[in-house]
């Protein structure tokens, strides 16, 4: 029996309150350092492994972190959702996007289908209207191969599979996958819909047009720019598109598509990277068995999010030390820092999943909470963020837990060797580097070069970044991000906080405004 | 007389923490909102206005900031910079960007030079080096133009330029005003270098090598980089090469170049943009006549920050309610929100120019401060935010102050009307609706729907994004970093928070390490 409680209802979450802190600097230092790192690493799937080594635990916390996982019931609350219960309970749906990489548990039958079927169903499709496109038997009016491929989404549509493309872009190069080119156009402004389009050969581009709902006001926008640059070129529109969306939106089984792919409503925008948001781009851009070994890392980092045992589930852990951060440690935010390029985007779409999941006020029956919830999440690449932020974060009078992932391969395998080491062994050295930097400090008596460490942060070290490994990070992190929502007791599948500024927009533009309101539009001549 | 003090010790400070705070969802709402909106704004250069209306500030508490600007000292502060003394204490250095664009006060002689003509030199050099590149007077080795800019440079010779190329390539072209393509190369990750030159036609290309010092490990080994690519095809990188550096550098005066272009040790790599760092890039990209007007722009709102009364001084009045968030609201970090995807690099520059500056521990006399200095600064464009993070921003436990611009013009001009409204309305509305969505909230019976509002912004609105406007915004950014830096009496201009991972990567490559270090290195093979 799942009861849903708030964390600070839990014995164990007094109990870690009451645990004596970690003096980082100190156990990360000398001897216990080196054991400390041999021993606090957690084997993810496909070679991955998470180290925590440079956090602020120790047995005694991680004895209560457990007690805690037990306590707030994470493996069961997990097991119900892959059940097909009615976790996200503010919408009253399922949550599924699980089911879209593998089959956790029993078989969940909603709409009258079963749902692992109906995803296996949408992922074969595409495979099929792909393969067809890269075999030139699905083209443009003229015969032609479509040469460019343009995701029109905004939100999940668009930060998810921008990510995982540009993840896997220069990988697909090397290996022999690409297949063409992928480009996005997401935001309403209409400078982006026009730059892209004019730097754009769209007699050969075919556009996916991505949106659950069929609704969402930018991409339908954005459609309607697509649409005019399509007509402006002699072109038929509907020869140029496809929709990804629900069965029941307005763009599905319609005319103005040469196809449609489907996703439900129990897959949110943020967690649609491995449904047909993200299948139908990244297949057209690599191939449908990258995208299948993509999903197959998830399906392997799944799967052992299942172990019950936190110390042996790498996403269990890191939402458990996440929460101890937040809740007693009070720090407000994490960076995330993969020290790989082609991660550049990853920040950003962990950026969506985490705060969009969990920065909420109430707990999943709609009552306020006393304690803080999600954290802010930020973060840029490394090596490139050393030499922005970090100067705050190893000097600055707040403390961020840092999150990093590091890759002992490049993807490209060109490389140069200066002054004794290649690019690829001085990208590994500054983030080895840096976790020791943020752990333990440096003493000087000149306080302006004094380093007090205890900058807590762990990593995540593969081999290198590919479809599988790539599908296993993200799972860990929207794994992480549940297990999260579990502990706060919030519902980590709904936003109701982005629908007021929706209702106001649309009252500003039909005019219906008064007082600051009206003014703000007097001053942006609307 | 000057006296430097910690924010602590102010009269008036203490008085802000005793003011009674504003209940901004009340003051907002109604007639009281429409009068905020109208009053609360400060005119900016070039036709841009900082509109503070929604921030949690009244006439008593804005009485109080003037307090604390003039017992700060701001003015006077600022005064003593631009007139040449020492305020890089940390570095015993001048601290002279602002020369770059203009003469504020007094001639500046260092090094032997007036430095106002110093730049204004280096900027000639430049337009000449440019227009002699356009001109097809300088050439490849074939006589061919060059056709693409790559700038390598980290950081500061990184972060502003892209954010500045990005802010105005749409612009550009648009306008006639385009030459050629810029490209970046930062990253160590040898990914980054192979990436751009895979798709860069090396043999037009001109790259633009960028470091202060000389020295920067990553911009060396990316030289080397594009060197190999460069003899590959049979090229002499010689001819293909201009240093931007200091004229005290190993670069300067090197034959490896075509040519070289000076700054010096008083302008800060974050504070660079307006130097020959951006200027080399920018005036090859866009002309050197884009370059001027950007200067022109930063000139004129530098001018404005010289004002004396915080309630006409944007920057200064932006910097005091950012302290008063900060240390009297306890707010953690400050979301930077530009309504406009040409900024959509802008963000992450002033996440380097605030959180390298102000993520400091100790004062300008190194003792340490007991209050908290520069905020976690994080931000994506509008409206892509919306379907990102705003869920915490709206409904999360921490506040977080905003900054949004917006511009009532696109840079393109290409719209479609939808609904009843263009492209640029429906991101002008967005705008607006959030600002008076975030201050005013709305009731609602189910709190997972309830708005609590209460949530401070600010906007700075222009007519549209171009170099003027673009120099404008910046020159207020860096002005707002520089005041509150004077007001927590750190200084803003050094970054000894970065050294320390420089010195241990170092060790590692030279496998010089033990304890925590070694066992890190061995897991990533270097």
């Amino acid at each position: 029996m799942i009861s849903w409680k708030n964390l600070d209802t839990l014995a164990s979450f007094k109990e870690l309150q009451e645990t004596d802190a970690v003096k980082l600097a100190e156990v990360m230092s000398g001897e216990s350092g080196a054991e400390r790192v041999k021993k606090y690493s957690v084997p993810m799937a496909e070679g991955l492994a998470y180290n925590y080594a440079a956090k602020a635990v120790d047995e005694k916390i991680l004895d209560v972190l457990v007690k805690l996982a037990y306590e707030a019931q994470l493996s069961e609350k997990f097991e119900a959702l892959y059940n097909g219960e009615v976790i996200n309970t503010g919408e009253k749906r399922l949550v599924l996007h699980h089911l879209t990489r593998g089959q956790l548990g029993n078989a969940v039958v909603a709409d009258g289908a079963d749902k692992r079927n109906f995803y296996v169903e949408q992922q074969k499709r595409i495979a099929d209207f792909a393969n067809k496109v890269h075999a030139g038997e699905i083209t443009n009016e003229k015969g032609e191969k479509f040469t460019t491929a343009v995701q029109i989404g905004i939100g999940g549509s668009d930060l998810g599979p921008r990510a995982m493309y540009i993840a896997l872009e220069n990988w697909a190069k090397k290996t022999g996958h690409f297949k063409m080119e992928a480009k996005f156009i997401s935001n309403v402004d209409p400078d982006d819909a026009a730059a892209v389009l004019a730097s754009t050969d769209v007699a050969h581009a075919i556009f996916i047009l991505v949106s659950k709902s069929g609704t969402t006001l930018e991409t339908l926008t954005n459609q309607s720019f697509v649409m005019d640059a399509l007509k402006k070129q002699g072109l038929d529109p509907a020869k140029h598109m496809i929709a990804v969306t629900s069965e029941t939106s307005p763009l599905a089984r319609s005319k103005d598509y040469l196809d449609a792919f489907y996703m439900d409503d129990y897959i949110g925008g943020r967690y649609s990277s491995t449904s047909a948001v993200g299948g139908a781009v990244l297949s057209l851009a690599f191939g449908p068995e990258v995208f299948a070994d993509f999903l197959e890392g998830a399906a392997a980092e799944d799967r052992l999010s299942t172990e019950k045992d936190p110390r042996k589930n790498a996403a269990m852990l890191d939402a458990l030390i996440g929460v101890y951060e937040r809740n007693v440690l009070g720090m407000p935010a994490t960076a995330v820092l993969p020290y790989s390029q082609a991660l550049s985007r990853f920040p950003a779409h962990l950026q969506q999943l985490d705060m969009e999941s969990n920065g909420k006020s109430v707990n999943r029956f709609g009552e306020p909470v006393s304690y803080v919830t999600g954290p802010v999440i930020f973060g840029e690449p490394g090596t490139n963020g050393q030499h922005s932020f970090y100067q705050l974060l190893h000097q600055g009078k707040t403390i961020i837990p840092l999150q990093f992932v590091g890759f002992r391969n490049s993807q490209i395998g060109t490389d140069v060797d200066i002054q004794g080491s290649t690019s690829q062994q001085k990208l590994c050295a500054n983030v080895a580097a840096q976790i020791v930097a943020f752990a333990c400090g440096k003493k000087d008596e000149n306080l302006n070069k004094n380093f007090e460490g205890g900058r807590p942060s762990s990593i995540i070290i593969g081999d290198q970044l590919n479809p599988k490994t790539l599908g296993a990070l993200l799972a860990h992190f929207e794994n992480k991000v549940m297990f999260q929502g579990f502990l706060w007791n919030v519902n980590s599948f709904d936003q109701e906080g982005v629908q007021l500024g929706k209702v106001l927009a649309k009252r500003v533009l039909a005019h219906d405004t008064e007082g600051a309101l009206a003014v703000y539009s007097d001053l942006l001549n609307i």
